[in-house]
């Protein structure tokens, strides 16, 4: 059975509670649990991970090498500027998804750029929390 | 019964045959079989649209209103630098979807920026022709 | 009887419906009657001409030559980065003046830069539909 | 009865003796004459005000509050830096209009940027100094 | 009772021993104790908080949501680069005011931006380490 | 006794009528009144400037060697273009501290640069008008 | 025999007749003949492509596939910002070579920026209208 | 006889006082006595002239027509940002030659920019008060 | 005995598994051992440190100051926007050298500059893993 | 008899043993044979210079007034930064065509400018070393 | 007997034949001989050194030390780009003084930039070949 | 046995004269001494050069085709600009070493640039003098 590890970077666990204009009021453990019910419907296990660390965040990428076959991502603010995080997606050559729930680009100009973006296969972009629903769906036909 | 229009931008009708190393190496009627079947599948009505001209597109996306719900767009070149094509989309205010073929991120430079996208609700990149599929599927979730 | 070429850029063909709150609600046809008023006001002849299409405006640009005595042109999305409308101006050699409907400078940055601006006689920004009145008022002045 | 304040910012009393190539030759005195005969033909009163100085030019904005329904105003010079002019602007919120004589866009770079553009109604470019006989007639309409 | 939450960024830890030209020699335990005065004198309860890791400063602003009614916050070296601060601030909503204890726009150029800045109510800069009594106080005014 | 030299530069006069979103709606001399009663209970002297004028604001900065023994200025348009204004707190060597009424980080891109913050001791920004009677503590104590 | 297809790009047809002084004061039929008595001596075919518009232009270069060997292109105006015409060139994989009749480099900054330069083989700039024959005589060495 | 009118700009009149590191220790009185001095023995009238206001400065060059033959002007701080000086300089069409006391080229980078430095004969710069003493020389044999 | 402290920074325990073709095939523990070693050799104590997270880098090398008597550090990732660890190198003022194992000047440009560069004493760049042992002696000859 | 001087720059010497794959494998000699072969053919004489020195280049083409009556240069790396080699160009006043035998528009974004460019007649790119002879034709036609 | 050592750089040995428009139509001797009887009039002993290389300048100057008292420096392109003279200069802390016979800030941009300036005393622009002797008299006073 | 030629770029044959506070106090002829007791010790042949020419630099580089097996080249001022050196090390595909003598990343910001360091294998920079004797002895582990 193949394995998503699904990483959320910071602040997300605010998800709900956080400027519901920008991310919409599902609670990030609604999402957790949507993320759970995709991957039953899907065949494959997954693993969910947040934290507000970066360096927490690229030891949880390393340790996916044996342990999944994808990683579904939001770096949320450190897609921006984390080149750890990059250098980490780039290291460890699993495929990878990076999913952003709004629509960065109508944002803050900082926002428009993705370190990231370059070392993943794809970007999902906008499409609210069913963005990562959609990335775990082209990532199990990817595998 | 709703409607999708699928819009394919310059060049791609010449999909299979172009850098097949970028754009894979499936034919452009072959997709659009595909994303037939797709809506059949999503009981929705779809049509799609193909032109190099800046000009026809912006047509076609006038017309779209009343005529169609939502809108699927792969903009390829004119993403970069089209205002006209923006214009269209953010007058005509319907829902839509952009999707590009290859990782654009992971390319040259002038590929990262997007006029489109800022009016857009979202993006699907890098994630191969199943990216009309998925973005398809999250229209129909927004109709 | 000296004749005016009024020139209608992409999207223009929306007014009324597209973004009132930026454009203002009157329509297209309602404009273009005034348009024709005000020439006979003026007592010079006019013809309007609209295009979503960069190349058929370049041919209509070049085809004034002989036809008409003077442009006025509402670039529209093309001012912002059409070179090939900008040296077709050029080329004709025709007294023009540009109009934008909304206040440019107040909108998005790339809507600041025109590359048409320098190789016209004169700009009317911001005024609304009364600037293509008062274009040719100016331009009749010029004639 | 309406009245409008006319403001020529720095230089523009040399008018007809400066750089006749860029700005024409008529005199200072005859554009104030014909801007005197339109307001009469407008029927509408107008006061007209010329100063180097940038403060004297924000005293005169400010003291247009209860004075004066509309503003038309040339600040030449300090059209591209004067943050203070386009602040006094802003601040007194009656409707202005901007003119310039000659088309600055197609002169120095740094003359392509106006710091007051975004906070009136709308600019005339390049037509003359009939750009500023435009600009009474367009502001009387709006108000 | 009130309570004010003080966050130091990373190397403030290191304060009176670190650059006294820049930042002075008062020692860290010192001002903690400025700061504890203060917030008594002001009638306020208040805690301090110290790290070195962008994560834990994140995790301790999403804690202040309840257990605190405003933040004195003085990001150091993270001011000019985290993101995830700034969303963190933007996120739980609490008023909040940015101390600089050094002139930041007198230093190198990469300290002259701020990401926090437009997220917080105000800032402080430069008056060394009283910069935190007078935000305290404004703080107190605020709440 | 010690004096203190207020200064406030263009628009400041319109306070509570200019922009109450942005600035309040304390009026100016409101503010005046609070600035004398803060002097008293300072034990210092104060006087207070208000011009829209470059040149006079320089000249008052001039003049307060051997009149004052410090400022509080809120140069507000001048701050992001006067270097005249720079130069001249540079050259009395006055200690000084610069005022903004509202979070200049959080408007228009122009205003987050400061010519002179690297030129006075410090700057209080986005803490309204009790900005300047934080200033005026600050500036007491250096004294 | 081998095929060569020479394509102008839009405002060519106007040569002869558009600023003599940049262009020359050769007609553009009488270009074409030469291009024609050229492609005689070199022994190869030749057909002529003239269009304004930027999608006409893709279309043809996409057509060339199977019908032309190579191609001779002055993009005009589209050389500077036109990826469409980019993309066309790179698909299509035949060997071409651009030429401009004017030094683009002696002209406006934005002239100097070639979007296709990277994707053809060569250039050949600023030799008048021999340009092309040089460019016919270099693509046959190459066939 | 020939008259030369000598312009100082802001903050000039505190020569002597003003950070005399950079500026030397000449007094504003001494330089003005040397500056006559200079002028007799050339044989020459001469006027002197400083300002700290941009306005006054500008009204100066304008008079300066019919009772001056040439200017030697230090701008000063105006000399970085006061189009409005040079559209003064450049209208009045009298021989100018612009003098800097210190070596701005080893100062801020804000000072490396000269606006008015394009619309004089020449320019001395960081050779000390004896800047003036050449420029007068120098204009004297181009009178 | 001195005591050098070697720091890895984020990803490089990946060293022998991560892009072999950039980074070369050496294991992590056997570039250690071979640092150790060279202690050995030079007659130093030495320390080895590797952390993902930024924060802890900055706890370490604060935690330096009294442990070690100077630092050999490659921060990898944060070497291009860690302002923190910038900060802790300046603050704690010990002697170190940074080193780079690939040559990051061929690489992307974002990996062109250092923040850090400018607080050490010296850098070395490309030489493989052999940089640090060519670090340490520099180093040990610094002390 | 017309005299052509032929300049090759810098490291033009290893043609043939230098990166053969981006300047293909002739040799500098063999070129050079080429082009007195192709002089004769035009009947022309021809003088073939190569040097390292950027002066020795200057020096050469200022030689060539009254030598030659026509310039073929191929600056190489000082196309990109030497401006004493345009300034030596434009005072000569020869007719002179620039080659590059690689497409310089296709490698590294510094080669992408040309100092030279905008005062010779012309450039031949990426043609290999025909463009030496096509270069010659093209002098030969304008002398 | 003071020694003054006169640089002139490349292209200037055509001075009189190159562009006169630009440097007038003085011949190179002529000018030398004015500036030895300049230096006569000056009592001092003169050296004058004119080469078309960058490193033959940059010897000379190095070459000065023990046989010069000061520098006049007329370094012409290679003001723009060279490190090399500008380190030179730097190196031998003889006063030097640069001196530039067009107005450079009048011309191209890449002209209005020097390297040089930062590392010499003051610098004369614009005045002519004049400028030389002025430079000579205000050396003469430094020394 | 192998041979190293080491290349001395402009200035540094003033090593010990020149600015010693950058450089430090060490002679150039001491420093080359110390190379050569490091190659003797080595057990490599060792040729040392110095040139403040560029040409010559290009020159030395080329003729160590055969003549050494690698290269330590501390190209100074050049490194910053010369496009040529930088192609003569890549054309001549020798294993090289650039050194620094001062930490360039802590100077001006144009000597943070390398235009060579992308073709040399590794730097070695600010490590004093040295850092030629470390970059031997990596040269020497490379060969």
């Amino acid at each position: 059975m193949k394995k998503i590890l699904v990483i959320h970077g910071p602040n997300l666990n605010l998800l709900g509670m956080r400027e519901p204009g920008v991310y919409g009021d599902e609670r990030f453990e609604t999402l957790n649990d949507r993320i759970r019910q995709k991957a039953e419907a899907l065949g494959v296990a997954c693993e969910i991970f947040q934290s507000n660390s970066e360096g927490a965040l690229v030891d949880k990428i390393q340790q996916a090498v044996g342990n999944a076959d994808g990683i579904v991502i939001n770096p949320a603010a450190y897609t921006h500027y984390s080149i750890a995080l990059r250098d980490a997606l780039a290291a460890v050559k699993l495929p990878a998804i990076e999913v952003h729930i709004s629509n960065v680009h109508a944002r803050e100009e900082f926002r428009h750029v993705s370190l990231t973006a370059p070392v993943v296969r794809g970007q999902i972009v906008g499409l609210g929390t069913d963005g990562y629903l959609l990335a775990m769906e082209a990532l199990v036909k990817l595998l």
